[in-house]
């Protein structure tokens, strides 16, 4: 299905009246306290993050998996569901492929399809977790850090195809995410397992094009119980830069023990030009993978922060991130949900860009802990909803876009075009 | 398949030379400390814990599973492979059913086969976490606590079917695990769903025979993310007080915060007479469900020391816990895997019998920690490997089980008898 | 010192006309939604909250402690501090006395200067987890579950003794907070120490008066390492419901193991009538005793969803519970800190307020877990800056305390009193 | 007070008999299995932890203190303290100090001092995070890392004092551990903070003898609880690596979120040959600094399995870490407390040298994850004690440490020399 412009107009003739007078206000209340709100609107309408192929079906966890009605059963279906929700938020104007999830087998009809609802393609995603139908050796004791080079060579030969998938979409990234580690003590020889690792990043990396990144995930725990072979910043970062000046590492919000500080994290990444991707969840235990802002909004809004500083002092030429919502919808329709992780992810980026960057540096400097603490409090505190409204006019999407879902009956629709019973592919 | 007596022994004639010289020393030292060795084989020798009939396959997460050959495809199968972990280790002689996994739908048959396998059956336990084909109505937004009383119910409903079962086969315990909760803020009203909770297990409660006991099982995360309605032991402690004399907690090692002190859980249960069973498994992060004391065998050392302190010290009439292995196994042979948790429940249990307990009663009393702790350690540090040995040895078990799992080439046996790509129910 | 009325007014007349515009704003856009902002703005208003004792000079570690001019050297000088407070917020006309760091050994005189300064008198606080000079048996080993019965007969006296100051005083309720524990597995038998404790608690039940209360904090970890005899909310719900019907938990928010589901606890003992107290501050890692909503002000609005919900649905005939902010100020000025925690917790509430219930329960009821969610959103962006001004105007207070404590150079007027070198009792 | 050889001697000649038998099984059982025992034992004995000068007296939490009695009141007295360790263990040779809680004011006195107990001296520590008396700007809002140069210069050339104390010393290494950091977003700017430390720790490390090494420890929180400065091994390793050759991570066992795996960390920075240096200590929450080995010992081996490992794979030139106790002793006689940690710190040493190191790198080689566990429970299992015993006697120490520290009556003889009110300097 799609979206039309007169659709999303005529929802929104519905809204100006009111929405006129909010934005007023907020406009008012932010420019008495010095802040230049237009530019604000600009930059949050400018905003733009990945879908990642595998979050458009429902998602699941080891105790099972409940259906939800209409789930796209291909890529061409997947691609047009990220075209709503492009056309409904405005902000969704990318896709992000997993192989062997969605492979494009015909990459022009792919791209004609992408083009028709007016989506590109960002980072590509490898799979070296799971075995596929008829492979000759297993991924079920690693990939690019096993003890055999033959599945060494496996797993490093999948991720050069995923590369050149990715070269005739005009991706200009690959993420790698592994989840290679061990259950058990003893089971692995960690030295080994990393170096086994980064020998295998080192072919990977030697067949990226010249304009491609490498980004390289960390995680704890899970799959793995004991050990994961990338398991912090510190690990990623080290890899990234044995590898080159193409490779950094990725940040995913759910990748942490518990009571991380992750915006440091981040900061220091940026600071070292090293922090090149991100995927937005939330969670309150672990890799939780809820809706973005849905449990700890303030934490996103500090993140947020450091990487609107990081924009504006960038000595080390951090490239721009590729921004990604990793999300996982057990209980919700995964397109709603989608559009309320968009929704948080450009609140805390408007509360970031509302924040007086000279008050803040002024109360630090004098060790005014309350002044500096303040500074972000009021700035968090600003009722932002009229500034994303205005954006999201601004470049022509719905300016309240769950509603909008709703009143377009979206959902019903795709069950009326695809049934039920139909499972995307993904976890 | 089945092993014979003759195997047994004829493995056990191989060991017994150095296993004289080994026991001979331990009884020579214990004895030394004044501890009567004999009294503790006896005991370790006595000690059986319960196998689940869904730990018989290969194990899996969210991420994907890898098989496992010869993995049992019905329930005759899974007794089976039970009878071949009781033979081999004299400690696995009952079965804990899942409905509707395996469903005994001949109880005479089952009966008959359990019979000649040497196998009893232990605590029976429901489903409501996922939805069975066909299904009317869906367990996807909770059971027992669904703000719907016909999914209400339908899970009521279940649970006494699952107890009509358990009479039919001689089991004397239901356990509840709920995976009701919720994923998000707001999802649920906390204390209706607890409400509603309370009011089905009565139902089900009423539904007990005079001789049976109910077990419910407290976890604070997964396969939900913001909430579970039965998060911890003191929600767990309040509605079996609330139900009557034949309800009870039932502990899982793995469902616990970060950090939590689950030995001291363990005390305060049998003080109040409330601790009715036990899933043992090992963890470093969440659920993780590993092997049995992989990872914190001091930990599970302390558990068995409070277990102890309780049998003797009983004046809340707790009666002994029902126990069982609740593990997942990824990456090793489930019934190896098994055959290691058996080894470290009584490697634990053993310890604990040889703690001085009255030099330890006496430390406290002084408040000398120094004292008091070197009384668990004396007991931790010592090696109970030839006490186990012969306690298996006395019941007829091969005195090293996994060394006789390989020399019997059990595995093989089973991927003849039964091929490779046959799933086991379970997770 | 003193603040004046005069003072406030006219700090806060020159805030007037930019307040009228954003309080009609603010009211404008509640009424649209459906909200009677005037009751929130009463409601915020009448929310008053104990300060403690001990909260007014500066904090510390163990690692050390730098200390703040113009800490207040007696209790009559705390009562002037709490004085300022509640002159600048409105909301803080109560103190929470500390025994033995605050005795007040002419009760008529601190009466008198309590009255003058406008400041009554709420929980009384016992202190088990430190020697006095002179004491003839030490706490080192615990005090209410201690082996000796004479170290629990000390302590027992110790709060009948705190007991007989509150009643002198007009407070109406005992806070036991106990650091009995363990640093070390074997220390401390579990059952016995928490029997004493009961046993002890029961002494000290019998001496309230009928009009009193007590509540039990309980805390999982510090100062002991290994375990504490009331951990959990679980332990103090046990405890609570075997001392009787005058008995209560108490809830402060640094005291959870991580990721624990801290406003499901709140719902749960609100159900069955037995929160009796909270303490608030917030946290990162474990106590860490931070200004409230520093950390997770969303966590903080759930808890007080749950507590509005509470007092709207309270079968259980659950008390208004005792408010306390329990904070430690190592960075900043103690009084600027108590002031931003006030307002953190006025900001909850008042959001807390604005939750549409009808909408939740209606979204609830039909499982639509984004639409339920989204009322909490709703609430939540909501700015409420403009309530809390009012509501302050309207008990005579500053619009903008911190601002108000600032411009009338309230700590350099302290440190003129009263000198740098001065050290407030406490932590 | 000093223990002589001969109370040594004959507190050892009562254990023999029984000693000899204890060790022959010991060998036997060994020897069996393949290992050369004597080695072993050889390597036990030869192994030593040095001694901070602070660990002698009682520790305390911000929430008391609790004295023991005969505390040591100077540095002459804490080496002697560290004499009697050492006379009974025979394993803790060294001190490491403190400045300027134990300046050596009169460097040779001290020297002689220490060579007449035996004592030599370890990795200096110096101090920034507590103001000394007139001091002239202070360390409140951070050392290293803080806004103001006078600050950082202030603390530069206090480490570049401790490592001229070093210098006249002997000592070969400086320890820096900064408690600098935040308790409130926005009080830092995460960035400048880092890079200002990195500059200020430039400037010491260019005052380092070139024989030196310098040791950078982290710790993810406390005192400060909102962030740290080096919070991980990856900001201490980002660090190093930009100083230089002498520069080193350091490992406290207590400086780590919830569940990490810290065997592999250490694994890590030993393949990038920049582990410096080892505090030892244990914990369940946070940083406890409980005795060694007292909630964790499996975890204590699995981390000498590693270093094990490490020593005999040495392609990155990692040299022998400073190994050193770090833990406070709230409710244990501290040099018990110590006695205890050297035990727990060479038992699990002494079991990771009887680790099958073919074995386990066959059984990795295979994916046998079963037999590689196994080959580490083989070791652990095994009876140490009397390998520690029979190293501890070839070194001239007591065979049984705390038993002799209690048959010596040594702590009544300290009380006796120096009283019971006297506070070592110290936490």
């Amino acid at each position: 299905m799609k979206i039309t412009k007169d659709q999303i107009d005529s929802l929104n003739a519905g809204r100006m009246k009111r929405h006129s007078v909010q934005y007023s206000y907020c406009k008012e209340q932010c420019e008495a306290a010095g802040i230049d709100m237009e530019w604000v609107t600009d930059q949050v309408a400018a905003f733009e993050v990945a879908i990642p192929s595998w979050a458009l079906g429902a998602g699941g966890t080891r105790f099972g998996r409940f259906q939800y009605g209409g789930e796209p059963g291909n890529l061409y279906q997947k691609i047009e569901d990220i075209g709503v929700l492009h056309a409904l938020s405005g902000s969704a104007g990318e896709v992000s492929l997993h192989i062997p999830w969605d492979i494009p087998e015909d990459t022009n009809r792919i791209l004609r399809h992408a083009d028709q609802c007016g989506i590109g393609f960002n980072a590509m995603n490898s799979n070296t977790f799971q075995d596929q139908p008829g492979q000759s050796l297993s991924y079920k004791y690693g990939s690019l850090c096993h003890v055999d080079a033959g599945v060494r060579r496996l797993a490093v030969q999948h991720n050069k195809e995923v590369i050149d998938y990715g070269v005739q979409l005009g991706s200009k990234s690959l993420t790698v995410w592994l989840a290679d580690g061990s259950n058990f003590p003893g089971q692995l020889n960690f030295r080994r397992a990393l170096q086994n690792t980064l020998q295998s990043l080192r072919e990977i990396y030697d067949h990226l094009p010249a304009d491609w990144s490498m980004f390289i995930e960390y995680k704890p725990y899970e799959p793995n119980f004991y050990s994961m072979v990338i398991p912090d910043w510190g690990t990623s970062h080290f890899l990234a830069n044995r590898l080159g000046e193409q490779a950094y590492s990725l940040v995913d919000l759910g990748h942490h023990l518990p009571n991380t500080n992750i915006e440091q994290i981040v900061a220091t990444l940026m600071m070292t030009g090293k922090l090149g991707g991100f995927h937005f969840n939330d969670s309150k235990y672990g890799d939780d993978d809820l809706t973005v802002g849905s449990i700890k909004p303030y934490q996103l809004f500090l993140i947020f922060n450091e990487l609107v500083y990081g924009f504006n002092h960038n000595e080390s030429n951090n490239p721009v991130p590729a921004w990604m919502i990793d999300a996982s919808h057990n209980v919700k329709d995964p397109l709603e949900d989608l559009l309320q992780s968009l929704h948080a992810i450009e609140t805390a980026y408007a509360k970031a860009l509302l924040v007086d960057q000279v008050a803040l540096e002024d109360a630090q400097s004098k060790n005014d802990v309350v002044a500096a603490e303040r500074v972000l409090h009021e700035a968090f505190q600003q009722d932002v909803r009229p500034i994303l409204a205005e954006a999201r006019k601004r470049r022509g999407a719905a300016m309240a876009p769950v509603e909008a879902f709703r009143a377009l009956d979206v959902r019903n629709q795709l069950i009326r075009e695809r049934g039920s019973q139909q499972t995307a592919t993904g976890l």
